[in-house]
């Protein structure tokens, strides 16, 4: 009754278990400490259920949820960018998208193929749901650096044109939860935890 | 634009980081560390993505993910109780439901009834959805404490016939997944890493 599939998917649930253990740059709230990626993945999914009625599109809320908890699985062999890292490309590099294989390949083949392409839909941000996960996982370390005084901003020396640039993503997902966002960057130049 | 509504929510969202200070009794996988709140809710969501196939009624998935990411969020309030603690009792206490009430109560008010509706179902456990949401959270610990060489049942002393009844739990959810489970308890005596 134990079947072969039945094993593959707990030993992806064990190799899973490692994303605990990738710290992330950004704190937590009010915090010194760094988060991890499991807590941050769990973060976004709950603002994800919370925040759902701000898309702008008609988006399959259990698809967003998937895509924010397992966007960062692939950092287990990959390791977490900083995405103010001037020197590395955050994103879609050949690297993640071998760990994506040897992870998601740990379980049955129809379940890994899925897992991968809703990976890669959520890194190519064209579709509804993926433009609104994206939100969210630009809007968690916004907040965060706006409650631990300016936190990676300051620690790194990050600009205002930077920042802005990049939580821009969040307004292909939601106009009014960027304007919240807009709204936040500027106070925070306003409180000079961001300089112009 | 920004209004009343997503304030309300923002303060939600930066209200829930503190679930990722509860330690739990459990650790993770191969280690030492104890795991937090908000890792093993994400690790439970992820078990329930991977696993909805063998829950032995037809699920709503998207309701068990809401019931396993906001099930410990009273923690923050109530403090986590160990499992295995012989003097006080595990669930449904006063001192939860005023936690959910608020904590939740922070949202606006129709999502606020709306996740302590979805946390009462859960900690009922009637429903489908909740029952195969409890097996997730009964399997999650036997994966671990069998990684670790015994974990808590070791460190406190459980024995054979407590964790085989509380884990029968799963049994409500899924026979196969209970199979399983079944398998790992009598081979952790065997192994002697629980005794009988």
């Amino acid at each position: 009754m134990v079947t072969e599939k039945l094993l593959k998917q707990i030993d992806f649930i064990k190799e899973i278990d490692k994303i605990k253990y990738i710290q992330r740059r950004t704190k937590l709230f009010n915090s010194d400490r760094q988060e991890n990626d499991a807590e941050h993945s769990w973060h976004l999914a709950m603002m994800a259920i919370v925040l759902s009625e701000h898309s702008d599109y008609e988006i399959d809320l259990l698809k967003v949820i998937k895509m924010v908890l397992i966007h960062d699985i692939v950092e287990i062999d990959a390791g977490d960018t900083f995405i103010y890292d001037q020197n590395k490309n955050h994103e879609n590099t050949e690297e993640e998208l071998k760990a994506a294989q040897r992870i998601f390949g740990i379980l049955p083949k129809e379940q890994a193929e899925d897992f991968i392409k809703i990976w890669i839909e959520f890194e190519e941000g064209i579709s509804n749901e993926a433009k609104f996960a994206r939100s969210m996982d630009r809007l968690e370390p916004l907040l965060q650096n706006t409650s631990n005084d300016g936190g990676t901003w300051k620690e790194f020396g990050v600009k205002y044109q930077t920042v802005y640039d990049k939580k821009k993503v969040i307004k292909n997902g939601s106009k009014k939860l960027w304007k919240f966002a807009e709204n936040l960057i500027n106070d925070s130049v306003q409180k000079g935890i961001l300089k112009k």
